[in-house]
């Protein structure tokens, strides 16, 4: 038997799109439909084997046991009140936005009971985007944070969690507030970061980059309209990693000045152990 | 023929090592002597056969027509001083230091005339080091900048330039001084960022961490001497570039708290369309 029966996706850009393959690589539903805005983008999913059938219209969602909202988070908030007419009794209703709290509060009001809202955060994504970069391979061996909330039913949220271990994630559990914290500073800041190490850089410097700027700045060319939402719904938490990074350039900056090599060499060798333990 | 006789390499390392691997594999030289201070490093420079023989004496470097530096900045001044009884008259002295204009100063002042020091820098090296990661294709696809001054001798710098082409790497020429500006914020910020990236992330967090936080601060393992040195010997170029890096971040800050989406995404629209740039 399949994990789930009919399972829908709002949503069919990178990330929707390579779900859909996963999921059909996997066989963990029986039937994948998908909504979407654009036509073409439902005829490049359904070429690429992502939906068996979509539909630019809710109406499809009916009947869906699992729904997987999978655009920005400001969407994916908007979509909780358009979706709900269609969404079956007892489906798990689950999204992959980067910011939590105020996702997992926007499903609680507007959801009736029944309806069960668990948060998810895959963390697959890059700066490429759109289905034409879409691969049933995507969440190999990459982390999916679920966030689930009391009022959910304990054997939905253990469906989800194998749910997203089917389709090659490993899935860890957090509050949504705790989340919001933790990849504030494990992904909103560094994104934050790309874009003002390439904002603060004359574009005539370009040329003469190496693979140190490459590899610090590939995030910085992510999709403004997705960062933009993420970073307003997820601003307490972000101002606070902001003001942390903040103290340590102003730390380096003041070492570097008063030429204080000891302590410029013992603040890198202790942050270099802690960088290596991230394999 | 070979583009130069007899070539020394100071210094084993990545960076070295890779150079004397590089050099046998495209025939630039006739032979390869290097000097370290380890005879381990020795030894395995010998088996790799990125050396034809090696010493932990700089007599070895009698008689050499070309000797590269390939040391952290500060050991590159000091060296300048060490090397010079033994260097042939007529001989081209380079080094691969990541700071230009103290090294180039250091050189005028301690070598005779009739010796040619040309600044090299090439922008190859990587978070790994040691002699065990060298490899001859390093410089494949990389940009070597030379910094000549004045009094070199145009005939040597065109050899040097050709000399760096033939381990795999395209050329550009720049003033010391322009060299330091560009390269502080291309290279020595965003190593910087990447350091205060993993400053001010709690170490419990390393577990959520995603390709993104991943890709911004591998350079984060970096040599916590080298960087010190790279630091301290580029200190004005740095400090400005930290500044209008500082108020990057600053304004992206007050557009968060202020909860102003269209300039965010402005912002953030131009700046991912010229990371785009750099392919």
């Amino acid at each position: 038997m399949k994990l789930f029966n009919r399972i829908g996706i709002v949503g069919l850009g990178l990330i929707g799109g390579s779900l859909g393959m996963a999921i059909r690589k996997n066989a963990v539903g029986s039937e994948i439909v998908g909504v979407t805005r654009k036509k073409r983008t439902l005829d490049a999913a359904l070429k690429l084997g992502a939906i068996d059938c979509g539909s630019l219209d809710f109406k499809i969602l009916s009947n869906c046991d699992l729904i997987i909202l999978a655009t920005p988070v400001k969407t994916i908030i908007e979509l909780l009140g358009q979706i709900k007419p269609y969404i079956k009794r007892g489906a798990v209703i689950s999204d992959v936005g980067s910011t939590k709290f105020e996702i997992v509060k926007a499903a609680q009001r507007t959801l009736p009971k029944g309806i069960d809202f668990i948060g998810s955060h895959p963390l697959a994504g890059s700066e490429k985007r759109g289905i034409d970069n879409a691969t049933a391979e995507l969440f190999n061996d990459s982390l999916c944070i679920l966030t689930p909330a009391k009022v959910n039913i304990q054997a939905n949220t253990r469906k989800l969690k194998l749910f997203w271990k089917k389709v090659g994630a490993k899935v860890k559990i957090l509050e949504p507030k705790t989340h919001d914290r933790i990849i504030a500073a494990t992904s909103h800041l560094p994104h934050l970061a790309a874009f003002g190490l390439i904002g603060s850089l004359p574009e005539s410097y370009l040329g003469y980059a190496g693979s140190g700027l490459r590899d610090t700045t590939r995030i910085a060319s992510s999709d403004p309209l997705l960062w933009t939402e993420i970073f307003l719904t997820n601003r307490q938490a972000i101002l606070k990693s902001i003001k942390a990074f903040q103290k340590q350039i102003c730390e380096f900056s003041i070492l570097i000045r008063k030429k204080d090599g000891r302590r410029l060499f013992t603040r890198i060798r202790n942050i270099k152990s802690k960088r290596d333990k991230l394999v």
